[in-house]
């Protein structure tokens, strides 16, 4: 009788632990159990830094002699920064492992299981699948399309409205979700938005230490605070040095059509990009993050650029604040999708989960793949 | 030791069966407990037949004696239909009633309590008094104001839109959603929509039981199916009898700023109220409703009515369906509210109740007070 999925629960709950601070490497937790003992336990912390598994057999010592892993992701195999866990898991004497999956990783992909099977392991996977693939949406996207898992942020009232017409919108939700939208942007590998949103709201799109709940900042000491790469359109060249967002510390990425010759600072690159529909192409741009090894895109812009996401199909999910307050028909609008005229066309989606954040609702919806 | 919240929450359970079907009384449960054993129970089911107190006593018969009756709405001291559940509970010798409140119908407000106190019985009231509010907010707001409790029924996109430009609306909502309105429809007294909605959508507005769920078809049975009062705008006399919801059984009262000469079957009502910003006075037209015993009003409008009862503070909640699309700024919107050009004249709500019902999700929300 084995209780393997308390064990497997335990080492996706250390696995979340490195959330804020694995990228561009995959949240990994790893939980080591001897008769029915917990002799030592993992995850993975930082690139560069030891893996899951390294953690868990330090703790355990000569008590993983026997024992049985649980990881929620397939050992590796290949010499990274780091040697193979698969080699580590031998040395070490374990009997068995149980992975929740494989790693997508084209490096890995099933080597790592066969290589413990060889070495006489028994090895099983696939408990927890879902719970593991929820750890690691971008990672895993990234892998196996090449494509970031790009996330739409919006934030309207019960009508859909996102400012007076006036433009009048600080603030239709309330702190505890834009405490909540800090939480999101530091777990992003980069934050997207345009010249537009710059120009007009002049935000900082950084992640601000002070400003993570409490919850946050006890898994996230501020020392490894990491800055998302900010990768701004700027189609138009309408962005000059000195607005605020580039005057603060992290690299921001200047998504153009051609290179402008204003004198930005080391931390600005400019990427050019084929021009497309009034801006810049954005299937070109996301493939361009994804070599970069960006997981997770985490966008904030105005109704524009998240109608343009929307239609071409690179939304994998939408986080929308729902402020408890009517706004009224004169008032801006979500989200424009121009050419969507019957409802048969409408982008269509399946709700996830629900939460209450202060005042509003927070939805999180995934597109549907069928129209 | 007494278990008092055990069996209020029951006979709060109780009087939840009577929802469909005791309007224009509230509902009302008991449970009566001696030496530890529920030895009656009932609920009221339909005005002008028993009260919940009398159902009770039946069902205990001779053990009533030295009992303790629970009753979420302090027991009725006047004749009215039937004869006080006081004096019943007296002569059934009851030692102890707990009522979840008193009674704010200006008939009782208190009396039965103290004719029970009077007769030696031990009177206890407060207990779930939340709970016991919640199963009549419809009666009880009428009682304390005069006002029937006015629900507004609204569906749209996440980006709050409720059709396509071109008009085009079904279906935004899912099925399920729609057996939701039946039962809402069902649990109220009187409907109320508008000439455009009518002329625009052709509506039936009555509550079919064959679309009613399963749970709620089990605690109604079809022969005691009630149409509810359907109350509908028509400033401008632009109905005429030929149309669907006129040809349907139940009452119909046709709210009108001057009478009109059609010929009108039975079921139907021209009531004569003053002209106000366009359309009828709806201060006036709610106070009629009250002096109606219309407890609960349901609305099935669209984006100006909804907006007039919102800034007129007429509506007690909102119930909001929110299907997972999202139809762009050309669709139509939610609801028009000309004069609110700042953020903070915005009208602003509390969540209530978040529920998934079929593909939607159903938002319940409380207006705030202070704005």
């Amino acid at each position: 009788m084995h209780n393997d999925a308390v064990y497997m629960a335990r080492a996706v709950e250390l696995a979340w632990l490195g959330r804020f601070t694995t990228s561009p490497n995959p949240n990994v937790g790893c939980v080591i159990v001897r008769d029915g003992i917990i002799v030592g336990e993992g995850y993975h912390q930082r690139a560069g830094e030891p893996h899951a598994e390294v953690h868990a057999l330090r703790a355990a010592g000569e008590k993983a002699r026997g024992a049985t892993a649980y990881v929620t992701l397939e050992p590796c195999s290949h010499h990274g920064r780091t040697p193979p866990c698969a080699d580590a898991l031998i040395e070490a004497g374990i009997a068995r492992v149980v992975a929740a999956m494989q790693d997508p990783n084209p490096e890995v992909a099933g080597r790592g299981l066969y290589r413990l099977q060889q070495a006489g392991i028994e090895v099983e996977y696939g408990l927890m699948m879902e719970e593991a693939e929820a750890l690691n949406r971008g990672f895993f996207k990234r892998m196996r399309t090449g494509f970031p898992y790009l996330q739409l942020k919006m934030a309207a009232s019960l009508d859909g409205k996102t400012a007076m017409a006036s433009g009048e919108s600080q603030w239709i939700t309330s702190n505890e979700a834009r405490r909540d939208v800090q939480a999101y942007r530091a777990q992003s590998c980069a934050i997207l938005s345009t010249s537009e949103t710059v120009l007009t709201d002049n935000p900082s799109l950084n992640v601000r230490w002070e400003e993570l709940g409490d919850d946050v900042q006890a898994v996230y000491p501020k020392e490894r605070l990491r800055q998302p790469l900010r990768v701004i359109l700027d189609a138009r060249n309408r962005l000059t040095p000195d607005l605020k967002a580039f005057s603060l510390p992290g690299p921001i990425l200047l998504v153009r059509t051609q290179k402008g010759n204003e004198a930005w600072s080391d931390n600005v690159e400019q990427l050019i990009v084929p021009a497309a529909s009034g801006g810049v192409d954005l299937v070109v741009l996301m493939m361009q993050l994804g070599r970069r090894q960006i997981n997770r895109v985490w966008t904030e812009a105005g109704a524009t650029l998240a109608g343009a996401l929307l239609t071409q199909g690179l939304v994998d999910e939408l986080v929308l604040y729902t402020a408890p307050k009517l706004l009224g028909d004169d008032a801006r609008g979500l989200c424009r999708l121009p050419g969507i005229e019957r409802l048969a066309d409408a982008p269509r989606f399946t709700f996830g989960g629900v939460k209450r954040v202060g005042d509003d609702l927070r939805l999180s919806l995934f597109p549907n793949s069928e129209r």
